[in-house]
């Protein structure tokens, strides 16, 4: 990086939603912002999750002076563990953020040699050249913040997830005099989130889904059920309240929700009433209508808690005809057909089932700034650059519309991939430059491994198989002295497929044995001609390719 | 089934949204409704279709006296040439659902044999003991009716799939009178489409999609594409006039698109002026608001016009900074993400891009019935006995709600499941007795050979890969002569990982030679414990679980 200027880049979070990383340089002074995971989608076939390629922070080790974090979802700590392996740096973020960074770096054996610093929305930090400060903000987790970020060049904004409840849950409302007041020192660059760029409006304030809860529970004559994001803090209040209000016990179902219930009330962020939550295998010593049941699983996940429920095969815990089970979150795109699934064996158990979209049941808000609020935070900070960020590029292009309806120049406006840098020199901004930036892949205790070879051969398996032929030769002999033998797995049955291999083989033998009386002895060879020969012979019977391999061995 | 009474049953489209096929028995007649194809989701790796499973049919063929056929599309029609290729069997069917049909059954080869018989909304057809007769409905293909099966032991109404479109396009609205007259003659059971039975309120006309297709063709400045399903017949007819108002020329592309448009217009359906139609390549002899394209691929189908498009891989057609492109659909969940990545192409080639929910864009509206067209349906029909068809459970479960709010006394529905059969006889309903019903997967050119096994493989290969390890042994000898040698495909990268496959030669090589010292020479033996020990040695270094295939050859 060229010194005295300051630049600003993502490694991860523009034009996909996940894997958040953003970087502020100026000089040779680094701070990053977020580091997420991202989960695959079933295109990336084996892959368990998705990280930021930190080549360029590896390379500049040095300059690095710590990592911010905005808030303590998954696709903005999730990558935190697999960066600290690689670089040891301080993580700064609110209480609640770094109680959630613990438990993950907990499971990796990394929380002992971690440094986590404390920070609030008071805080100040003061590197060289960069001095940063923080903005209270809302969303469906409970202290989240934005970042200002002064430094020699002028003033850099990044706003975090963030919405305006006004009203919200915890008193806490965003800092909005403060917003004000960094966008009357003026801002250079804003870097503001995309999500809801496409929808028209404002978000409903939290409170709302607190109102539809109560009716809810005290209408149920059951149990009740309630499935939602563990992290969803204030949520998970509201449905203790309602539990509380109605005079039921709550047990709670999952891994994440158990872990981010218990860190929730040890910092105080949740108040549940005492000897309110319940073991699960408890709940029969209670009369449905004592029991409500907080639950992962929102999202169809089939290895989580709501999943195991609604298959019947979750230990302690059963739905029965009249118990009420609500879905307080709205279907992720790609998790419908998960969703459904669900729903329907819910019904067919007897249960009542509140379902759909929050906007049409009130059993959820996004945590997200609709379009109204993403004005409000650009005229907030009007700044002089805007770059959208946390989005696909949909998202980034209707968030720019929305900054051009409110006076920002076009001109003044930078939609950037991954990797690309703006620099900042003397209050014009550049981009020309860029930086290493990719996907790595997460797959078993590999990481960085798994690339393009092996997802093609894995999408190749999953959709054909695969046959293996097996043929001793001899070459003294210049002939088969055993086999050929094939191996099928997932291409046909092979019990209904007799003629079909009977006929693999002989093409096999023969195509072998002609070459070995020409005197062709080369494997490769061998092996390339079976390939073919087999390729096409299966694909005209079959209309399939299986992954053909032939195993060729001097006996 | 015993005789002199009346059966109903369905062999698909009952619990999903696909493959239907519904029957009705008299004594020993027959008559099968609809023969759909069901799309497979994500799991089922490898498989292109489901049919119903026909083995009931196949045992009773000297039954059947027919097919009749609702409408055109593929959820009733896919499955026909894989049931003509086993039974012969005159199909029902109106004008244009046969035009469809015979494209398929050209395509299989089977047209010539085939024996098709137009009907229309006046035709009856006199069987033995059932009589059917024919009633216009709207749906988003023209030409469907709904049936009605009078039959000894009472009327049958079998709905097809529908809506209520007051002011349909092609001035075709619903027969409501004659749907008055079959409910006032008495309707023993209705069997009722499905799929809105969750959604409140009344469909929308294709009318409005109409109004808005007009407006954004007179705003755009330069090419419009507009993307929507060829069968959705009186949606292209809108195109057209649009394209014809605004004096553009109309390109068409993706196959069905080509099929479905030229059979419409020979058959009248379809009314297009006089040298409109261009081909794709003569594009550029216009300029670009002379010109209008329709494709397919509105579901982000990746092998589609639309998606080629975005991706600029069609010849000829580019899309070009300030041209329109119009989904005039709603995606399909599960088809979310495909058509995302679509739109955020379009998007980045500068186009202005109409896309998202029908409701919000006003470029699409459905062809299924919503719940207060459902409820004007039962209360037209009156049934004593209501079947509720063509859905997931919960819609099923939604659909026996409105029959109870127009007073249809819960003991006389019946949410069945594909195989079940529905008795009458004397007046009353049982259902007791099922009749073998499932799901057939074509797989290339295989039909019905695809289960399990091979499924749960296909699901292993995908996420972890495979193994083979390759180990010549000497019998006499008692030990290990070649190898072991490993080949992997879809689990890690062999140049990095060296180490990890000389340690998996060593414990093959470990396993076999201790065996064999002990005088194990069985093959069975030998394979189990090397595949344990690598299985149990591979999960522990790397967290996956390849399909481990060892290969022992005698040498």
């Amino acid at each position: 990086m060229k010194s005295e200027q300051l630049s600003i880049f993502a490694l991860g979070g523009l034009n996909e939603i996940g894997k958040n990383m953003y970087a502020i340089q100026y000089s040779d002074e680094i701070l990053i912002i977020d580091c997420g995971i991202k989960f695959p989608d079933e295109s990336l076939l084996g892959v368990d999750g998705i990280i930021p390629d930190i080549t360029y922070l590896q390379d500049n080790k040095d300059k690095i002076r710590g990592l911010l974090v905005t808030h303590g979802h998954e696709d903005h700590i999730g990558g935190i563990p697999y960066l600290l392996k690689k670089l040891n740096l301080p993580v700064y973020g609110s209480r609640l953020t770094l109680g959630l960074i613990e438990i993950k770096l907990k499971e990796h054996n990394l929380l002992a040699e971690a440094s986590l610093v404390e920070i609030d929305s008071e805080t100040k930090l003061d590197f060289e050249y960069i001095h940063v400060s923080f903005f209270k903000t809302n969303h469906s987790i409970p202290d989240c913040v934005g970042m200002v970020f002064d430094t020699p060049e002028g003033c850099v904004v990044h706003t975090g997830d963030f919405k305006f409840d006004l009203i919200p849950i915890n008193n806490q409302p965003p800092d909005l005099h403060k917003m004000a007041q960094i966008g009357s020192r003026g801002v250079l660059a804003l870097l503001s989130e995309s999500t809801n760029a496409e929808k028209p409006g404002f978000t409903p304030s939290e409170r709302i889904v607190g109102e539809h809860l109560m009716e809810a529970f005290i209408q149920a004559r059951g149990k009740v059920f309630v499935s939602t994001f563990a992290s969803n803090v204030n949520r998970v209040q509201q449905v203790i309240n309602a539990a509380h209000f109605t005079n039921r016990k709550v047990a709670l179902l999952g891994r994440s929700m158990v872990n981010v219930v218990s860190v929730a009330i040890d910092q105080g962020y949740l108040e549940v009433p005492e000897n309110m939550l319940i073991e699960p295998k408890s709940m029969n010593f209670y009369s449905p209508e004592q029991v409500a049941i907080l639950c992962t699983g929102s999202q169809g996940e089939p290895m989580a808690a709501l999943s195991r429920i609604a298959n019947s095969s979750y230990r302690d815990v059963e739905v029965l005809p009249g118990d009420t089970v609500i879905f307080s979150s709205s279907p992720i795109p790609g998790n419908e057909r998960g969703v459904s699934r669900i729903i329907d064996n819910l019904f067919h158990l007897g249960a009542k089932v509140i379902y759909g979209s929050g906007s049409s049941t009130g059993m959820h808000v996004s945590g997200h700034a609709y379009q109204e609020e993403l004005r409000l935070m650009l005229t907030l900070m009007k700044p002089k650059y805007f770059v959208p960020i946390h989005g696909e590029y949909r998202m980034l292009h209707h968030h720019c519309q929305l900054a051009g309806s409110i006076g920002i120049d076009p001109q003044n406006m930078f939609i950037l991939k991954n990797g690309d840098v703006l620099d900042l020199k003397d209050g014009q901004a550049s981009q020309t430059r860029t930086i290493p930036a990719g996907n790595i892949y997460i797959d078993g205790l590999g990481i960085g491994s798994t690339g393009n070879i092996i997802l093609r051969d894995r999408q190749k398996l999953s959709a054909d198989g695969m046959l293996i032929i097996v043929i001793g030769i001899s070459k003294t002999e210049g002939r088969i002295v055993t086999g050929p033998d094939t191996i099928t797995r997932g291409f046909i049955y092979v019990r209904e497929s007799e003629e079909l291999l009977k006929e693999i083989n002989q093409i096999a033998a023969k195509t072998v044995n002609s070459l070995l009386i020409q005197n062709h002895h080369q494997w490769n060879v061998l092996k390339k001609e079976v390939k073919e020969k087999l390729g096409h012979y299966l694909f005209k019977e079959t209309k399939k390719r299986p992954m053909i391999l032939p195993i060729i061995i001097e006996v």
